[in-house]
């Protein structure tokens, strides 16, 4: 056992730290009340090789490994922990994994390396509008004709639209039914670019991470070209839960990332703001909660760097499986947004009415988690449905 | 016992709620988006006996007690679960109670009856800049000269400014030294008009119940006649503690109504909204902590009602002591607002992405329950001392 | 509203208080140890009016009401913190309002004097082994043979086998299945006597609340009297349902007893007891415990009360409903042994290693309530069932 | 980073695991019953490596590191969840670590070979009567006469006076004040063999953990040779801080142990008990407390398996600091004892009135780790204080 990054995973971490102290902190309220990051962070985070993280050096990323991502992600989330920025990066990270896996070797030439550079935007659109997380009843269909797939559909919680805009080129891993006469089983996973004919977009007013666009999409008869199909037709959905294994170990990572900011803010005010006599730290009711909220945020932040590994090892051929790789991620994703969402509300309660108001970062944070709290990325009780279908067995799922 | 309303407590309830479905939910998103009440909706509540619910016949109110302020918290709340409305109501109902108990008969008829029309704006400024609950530290002083007090000093979170040049008359209870040599017994509780010579505002950006505005002030050499001190000198301390009792009883009750409107809104959700192939409520996952919710919303409920009671059997001279009334507000505004904010948070999951966004009103509820969770009206660790020190004795508070 | 005791309740109270600190306590331990309860303990607190509390003066007892019944609860309670003494109590408070309601004149003039007497045990047996909470699937049968009924059955989680041997008479409520075509509308409520020929015992060595005995049982071709038949035949479900109403919140109430006697224990220890140079309830840690405790205990408390209001309004033929009692009774079932049980473990780890060992009552109290938060008289989640059923309509009932 | 125990720690793992199923679980029921460890158990234990387990070869022990004893600490406790069986394997592996680094070649030859062959009970007394964890208070002194100490004083709480007798020989370590003038800093700590002249030992009854028994013992004039001394004198503290790092460590090891043990109990149980047609595995109300339960295992099991591993990386003068490891071990410690808690307390409300009897493992389970809950090897608040103390820095400290 080694509880320890190597020294390469901790100079990429400083890196990371330094960056996002730097140059996304000071940025953070501003893409929050403008609803926008400047390309010009992101520009930055691609040259540092934070953007695409995991696109190997072929396609002209650094070809980090998931813990490195992780990494990377509780790193951004120290410098915006609105979750904007994180979530943004995460994306590219993650998605980029599964292109690079299942794609073919014209969409990995055409995307990875934009991608790396921050030229293209990557985003992931599977939620349909009243579906949740019961992606079994996935209604958008996807018919084959000669080299292209015609899409015909609806997305929600497409996270992205104005991001592409922006860009000015970009696009979204989509999961649709190509055949109807099976369940998930019929599924395929396909990368579409943001601006085919046929596609529209909404915007949601979202109530915290306001700085990356949130909405929804339609498509009618929308035309991509079939080299964008990721693996074989009908196995989507295997790569899409996938992909999401390492984007909620990412996301979870980018919560605890956000905590860890929490309560260093809590830290330094409690030793700073005298009352009844003495620095507020001193008191139990503040110091107890304080131990009880690092001793979860240490836990959590382990498991989550364990479910990157774990990630790791299988793309290593070491002995993790799949199963045990569920079981990590349900957990990290179950507990990190409480864990952090916990933090936001303590270090906000340690700070009373000095803390209640948009000039201190606690508010946004505590907005910004609140979406994966809610269910972003998959709600509470689907992780709970995949840990106990790990430790039960497919028989005792409670829904069917 | 008897844990009913009486049929005139019902009366008032079905009225107050009607008006409040019908006038103030409609308006409740613009005013938390445009930062304001417009002052036709508290004519309105003025003209139905709401605003000043607390003010006797003889000064032209309603005449209601603790208990009917209480109830007509919850109500208003329904209508606006961001607290502005609410809050505003309660300061009114709340504070006007201190002036007609201990005010002179020319403050009495000066402001009674104004505030009771809803001409007359009254708000409450005790906590100082670094004060926070701490109150024995306070430093604005007051010097009495001739039929006047003479104030120096500076105060924080003093919620009301705006609202008082928007109807162009108003003040506040503040809490002053006029004895330097003591403690809390040289203390003296004042009214004092908003528009004094001397008197500078600042404004903070408030996370949520964005509605009410809230800042800091400062008084330099600001002049008030002598009339509008309560009571005696140096015994301010006990007259704003005696405010704050009720004042925090219906701040609990105002987190009570916003929480039932919050479960009312997530059970209408989870009824109607299906995935896997039924309604989100016929789920264990969902119901059981709707069944936990609920379990608590209706025991807080009942504890603050009991609070309430409490406050009017001294009012009428009954059995009950100021050390049951300290415990039962006390555990009124420890709980209320846990309760009402987790469940704002339990209904946000349930609603999952549709609810993260500002057209629904579950944000802008948890965001203002989360003030009163922070501390406004007294922080929780206070709330816990209260109860300690009723339950234990002074000799075992933790702070001195 | 009304939140006190009248002048004769308190009196009761008293009574009953005194009864149990100087009668019931000093014996506690040695009926947890000896697994036993003293016959001259039954009878002293027969004589006083609190075995049968609720039996009516025409039949010999002092016609309490439910609030009574519930307040001889906690105080029985207070006493004896293992709960056995206090569910003896309860069974005959609760289930002698069933045959007084529902009996027949002949069972009514046999039974209800000898169990204000104490002469007679009067418990309940509706559970059978597998079903738990389950009741539809009731298995054990009557046939009804002229004027008797013949019964073939087994009942599990039976308390009073012990204590009908030792009184040498008693019987039982039990729940049958009379006509074999409906679910519960063919069961039907009859009385038992315990010593039937054709009926045997068995015995379960019980973790906690050893002085009342708990085994299981077998019906063979028993046969009792047909004037034992609750009201009428085929309608039993609903009578036990009543049953269950009273008991579950007299249950809860022995919670709420023990509980309070668990905080007076801890309070008693932390003013006394030192650690690093002061009392330890000076302490934070500590103190807020207790206040958050005390908190849930006074709402618990007064939501329990307010359950045997709602029962004797409904009595009484007030406004309250069957669906607002079941709701109520609801929440007082699920809350209290929970609240109870994390009470005795915070006065627990107060104590440290000094409340762990048998000669204070911490851990009889753990152990006994316990029983009540594993389910006795209807598992946690059974209450969440009833509370959603109210809450949401029977078509959202997650089980069927 | 590696989250795998290497293949030799799997090894130890499996064998103890088979020897604790094989061997310890068919014995546990007995051993708290009859409140007695077989010596034949306990010599098996020793023939196997499992009891002493840290101890060198060169002293007749296997040599594991404190990852290896915490491993064997959790399987001990898989077969025996009262405690007793893993308190006393951790006892003689914590405190033999502090004899073989602190202890004086004389004392090492002597104790640490029959340690290993479980011929040498060894103990630890540090607390005293009204001392609880407030050990800067110790009382009892030690003398140096010549080449003895005599010591003369009283300690609480000390596990193994009667196995002493039971074998015949054994001793404990003991913390004792040499130098008055000073504070901690004037602490010495020395073996004392549990039959010296002038000792006298008294019996507690313990709630659970009942087959190890505790008590007090007092000494008068009692005289051991000097060369029972650890490292120097007046260094006492640091010897025994850095043992209870380890033993803390191990007792939480066994808390997960239990925990396991009761979750696996829990889903065989749930997977074949049905009610409403179904196994109750697959009601969400159920299935989704395994899964918060299962995930906060196994983040608990992780955080104690780094502690441990931090143990080893300061013995190995790796860059591990003491810091870290008193937060991580704050952590387990504080942790470990409160999951396994409510995951027994879980699994009973999951069996209903099946598991709430002596003939299952949970209560006996539940009663154990209570000890560790009350405060047993570090009460939950001085692990807080532990935590705070190492994020904040000593001059925060709540108590001096």
């Amino acid at each position: 056992m080694n509880f320890r990054l190597t020294d390469e995973q901790i100079l990429f971490r400083n890196m990371a730290r330094e960056f996002s102290e730097k140059n996304i902190r000071p940025l953070a309220k501003d893409i929050d009340r403008n609803e926008q990051i400047p390309l010009s962070l992101l520009k930055g985070m691609a040259e540092l090789g934070l953007l695409g993280v995991t696109i190997p050096e072929t396609y002209g990323g650094p070809g980090g490994d998931a813990v490195l991502a992780a990494v990377g992600a509780m790193e951004v989330a120290r410098g915006d922990v609105s979750m904007a920025v994180p979530v943004y990066y995460l994306l590219e990270a993650g998605w980029s994994v599964v292109i690079n896996k299942y794609g073919s070797e014209e969409a990995k030439k055409e995307l990875l390396p934009a991608i790396a550079k921050g030229d293209n935007f990557l985003g992931i659109a599977t939620t349909e509008p009243g579906g949740g997380s019961d992606l079994a009843n996935l209604k958008t269909t996807a018919v084959r004709k000669g080299d292209k797939f015609i899409i015909n559909g609806e997305k929600a919680f497409y996270s992205g639209h104005r991001e592409c805009e922006q860009i000015g080129r970009g696009g979204h891993m989509t999961l649709l039914r190509t055949d109807l006469s099976k369940g998930t089983k019929g599924f395929s996973f396909v990368y579409v670019p943001y601006n085919c004919p046929g596609m529209k977009y909404t915007h949601y007013n979202h109530l915290g991470r306001k700085g990356f666009s949130t909405g929804g999409m339609t498509y009618e008869n929308v035309e991509v070209p079939a080299y964008y199909l990721m693996g074989e037709e009908n196995r989507g959905y295997n790569y899409a839960m996938d992909g999401f294994s390492l984007a909620r170990t990412l996301v979870a990572s980018a919560c605890i990332g956000a905590a860890e900011r929490a309560l260093e803010l809590g830290m330094d005010y409690i030793k700073t703001r005298e009352a009844f006599g003495q620095p507020i730290a001193r008191f139990e009711g503040i110091q107890f909660e304080l131990a009880n909220d690092y001793a979860m945020l240490e836990m959590v932040r382990t498991a989550v760097l364990k479910a990157a590994w774990l990630y790791d090892e299988i793309q290593r051929g070491g002995d993790a499986t799949i199963s045990e790789l569920n079981l990590q991620m349900g957990i990290s994703k179950l507990m990190a947004p409480q864990v952090a969402f916990d933090i936001f509300k303590h270090v906000m309660m340690w700070y009373g009415g000095a803390g209640y108001n948009t000039d201190v970062e606690l508010g946004m944070g505590l907005n910004g988690i609140l979406s994966y709290l809610a269910g972003a990325e998959g709600a509470l009780n689907i992780m709970r449905i995949i840990i106990g279908k790990e430790l039960l067995g497919k028989e005792f799922m409670p829904v069917s």
